[in-house]
């Protein structure tokens, strides 16, 4: 049984302003929690989760978890969800200390205005399929702990590092590095094979990479068009891209 | 002023089942809305907007459309809308006429079960971009006419050809085309290079190609994995299998 206290406070993490308060966020679903809690890279602070599933679940997560199991009905899960369609378990982990990123050495990726949480946390998972682990994000991208965010990582959250940066300044920093801009009209992304040391920028999924930004890339890369759509979905490009490294 | 009864008719399209039996279905946008009305491919049978967006357009509609235009309120276009923000004109337009495929001398991509329709706008929206004119869905896939479907190809709609027929038949009487499953353990995509015929099967966006199906290709085709995720989003596969031909 879910207190009134405990419920509105699940619910106000349904806000960014609220996670950022209390330094936490909401994990929901089988998959998602157990990823989480199985990487070791967050700290659990409660598992609120059905009667069955907290059963059929509870000798793994102790390996990983020694804080409270709440147990709960479904329309309790339900008014604390931030589904449709509540999943079995919802568990709330420590954010991260906000990471640094260097350029240095590797390629990362530099999202400009990434507004989509779920197209955000596409992103994410493509980067850590391609192993790439540093996601640089303009601070008017989606909020890497928005609850759709999270969902849609499917677990890829706890191995990339991403930093909420403004990117203008973080690009100028590293003007020693190569910096390629997601564009029409440049060099086909074939040419990337074998990069090792560069940074991708992606831009806003409507307006593309903002001006002052565009200054700095030092590389136009494009994905080769031969039909007649007019632009690709900012996640199906960034997976495209990463492909031909 | 919306009518009541046509305020009905248009509620009842955001529904599959009388879609169908209109024969009609539900664009949405400014963008969409004018892209569908280029192509020349959609016949349209109403357009419903507001008065100043009407204003703002109605010199290129009569380019393309002589029907009626229907100048409404936001309220009223907010209570006929799939969308949560509505935006600016909703309108219909006739479906195709069922296509037929035949898979001969050319890439064609097959969907076994794609059944988010973000995963299929965008699936249909990346095809369009590498110029494959033809899909074939599986009857379980999410119905192209769907309101969110439609939005997200983004006007790719009129320019690719799709197929809804049963998938496991329709591969049986293209047997003598090589049929490649993306799938985990295949060879690499890059061995697609230069391809100019074949079927291209993307599976479930949990469940992967079905057995029975898995049981006709030919050849699976995998995406090269650095990292540690699991999986790639269906359209993202899509987009780096179609982007590696």
């Amino acid at each position: 049984m879910l207190s009134k206290t405990y419920t509105k406070y699940i619910q106000s993490l349904h806000h960014k302003k609220f996670r950022d308060a209390e330094d936490v966020f909401i994990a929901e679903g089988s998959k998602v929690v157990m990823e989480l809690l199985q990487s070791l890279v967050f700290s659990c602070e409660q598992i609120v989760g059905l009667d069955n599933w907290l059963g059929q679940n509870e000798a793994i997560i102790r390996k990983y978890y020694a804080g409270p199991l709440q147990v709960v009905e479904e329309f309790e899960l339900e008014k604390v969800s931030t589904l449709s369609t509540p999943n079995q378990v919802l568990a709330i982990f420590k954010k991260l200390p906000k990471a640094t990123i260097a350029a240095k050495g590797k390629v990362s990726l530099a999202l400009d205005t990434i507004q989509d949480p779920g197209n955000l946390g596409t992103i994410i998972r493509i980067a850590d399929w391609f192993g790439i682990q540093s996601i640089i994000c303009s601070e008017h991208c989606a909020d890497m702990y928005n609850a759709k965010v999270v969902q849609s990582t499917m677990g890829s959250l706890g191995r990339v590092r991403i930093e909420y940066t403004n990117l203008l300044k973080w690009l100028k920093r590293n003007d020693t590095i190569k910096i390629y801009a997601a564009a029409l009209n440049g060099k086909t992304v074939s040419d990337l094979k074998g990069l090792t040391e560069g940074i991708i920028v992606i831009g806003n999924e409507s307006k593309g990479i903002s001006e002052e930004i565009m200054e700095l890339c030092t590389e136009r890369i494009t994905i080769p068009k031969t039909g007649a759509a007019e632009s690709l979905n900012a996640a199906v490009a960034t997976g495209i891209i990463l492909s031909h490294i």
